[in-house]
């Protein structure tokens, strides 16, 4: 099942290039959900609501996707968490850049860490990208993010996969520079999700997703989730080591190599087979403006 | 005005050592939210709610504050920010560590950034800290912390205290180490708030608050915020040059020297005559417990 959010809050299922709205659902959903609940009502419901949805999906008239604007596939997720070398082809194209910085970062994920980005820099595809510092590079980082479907600690490998509600592709939109990660990468707008979530049940290995990416229509990053350090297994085990996952908590996984900077006008596309496609415009930010 | 939460999410307002319950009201606000609302929605709406919760709370018996469970205060913070290296003492403390580490942070703010916490390790005191890694250093960091109360981005110095809601004491727990700082300060519990929000009015300057900080009654670390290297002002000004700030975000605005390791079965004390004081144990993480 692919779940979207599009337009004005609206929640709706894909399917067939035509996407159903089934908002009703999604109001009851949340009007049943503690206002302290941490997560996303709906991602959190999934599991019980899932069968209502598609036959609700079933009985109402599609719209075509490129009707609609898309928005963030998650409404309130309680974090954004990312991986920051996690191809071996991207620590190599960085590691020149490391070394000129000084940084002592070592490159190796167990070692490094996993950063947070601010949720208050999630957008869906339609809402674009702001550059916020047009005079200091920022590059697109292609991603494919885990979203987390069920609360958890100290996940274990082997139950890591239980704990994921589906997937979608990500951009973890960079500034480079010397401040730390979570603040370089937080700006509004420099966390892209979407075009929406595919349930975790249509992608049988998220070690194997094939992604791509093109600026301007030329391919940039091309991969695939099978050449990452840190599987997706491993990825949910490691954060979890450190801190629950909650329901709708977004997991960038790494980026491959390719990244490069992007200026307003540029328009970026991502794309998976196993996912769908999406296309992001990059824009000037206006100062005060969110 | 004291503004507080307890016990099972009820909302509180304390005066003369007596908690006055105002949940009422608080069903009514949070009612009247958008679910997609970003920040918290009583921190939002204190502006337009502030006359009629300090009426309900004349019309309410209190009970003691020592009777009650405080929580954090910000029931659903949309982002917890933090600022690294913002007392010269601390800074100083900490630049040997940085060299046996072989660290680059410059411990220059404007240079390092500000981080993110997890919302996640977000607690009251009476929740308490679980110590994730026994066998790793992880030290208390006494904080004066400011409530975002009205969103903004590129505020300015000038306008930066109009953006403030109030003040509370916060513990930024830290695991020394080489992660990612949004990593190692992320873990459950490790962002700790309270006892009560100050309304802004009741601090008229905020770069003049003294803060303590005691483990089992020995006083580790003693400051002002008048000794901040980046002021109240300009640590908001600094924040949303980078992103939008919304109500109930929350800022830690940096720790003093005397900072030190704890371990399950420490009870620290954190007060400031501003303020208040709070209690908070630190006890052992089970597995798999969130």
């Amino acid at each position: 099942m692919r779940i979207c959010r599009f337009d004005n809050d609206r929640l709706g299922i894909v399917a067939n290039g035509l996407v159903h709205d089934v908002t009703a659902i999604q109001e009851r959903i949340r009007a049943a959900t503690p206002y302290v609940a941490k997560g996303d009502a709906i991602i959190a419901a999934l599991p019980e609501w899932r069968d209502r949805l598609a036959a609700e999906a079933k009985n109402t008239p599609g719209v075509p996707v490129a009707e609609v604007r898309l928005l963030s596939p998650v409404a309130r997720p309680s974090k954004a968490v990312a991986a920051p070398t996690n191809y071996a082809d991207h620590i190599a194209e960085m590691a020149a850049a490391r070394v000129a910085s000084g940084s002592k970062h070592t490159a190796k994920i167990g070692t490094d860490g996993i950063f947070l980005k601010a949720a208050s820099s999630i957008v869906g595809p339609s809402e674009g990208i702001p550059v916020r510092f047009p005079d200091r590079r920022t590059d697109h980082e292609l991603e494919l993010v885990i979203v987390i479907g069920k609360q958890g600690t100290d996940i274990s490998h082997d139950k890591a996969l239980d704990h994921v509600a589906g997937y979608c592709l990500g951009l973890d939109m960079t500034i480079r520079g010397p401040e730390d990660r979570s603040f370089r990468k937080s700006p509004d707008g420099y966390a892209v999700l979407g075009p929406w979530m595919v349930t975790a049940d249509e992608i049988a290995n998220p070690d194997d997703v094939p992604l791509l990416l093109k600026v301007n229509g030329d391919v940039r990053q091309q991969s695939n989730t099978s050449h990452l350090v840190y599987g997706i297994r491993r990825l949910i085990e490691f954060a979890s080591s450190f801190y629950t996952l909650y329901p709708g908590d977004v997991y960038y996984t790494g980026t491959p190599s390719g990244v490069g900077p992007v200026k307003a006008g540029d328009v970026i596309t991502l794309e998976s087979p196993l996912i769908g496609a999406m296309t992001v415009a990059v824009r000037a930010h206006v100062c005060g403006q969110s």
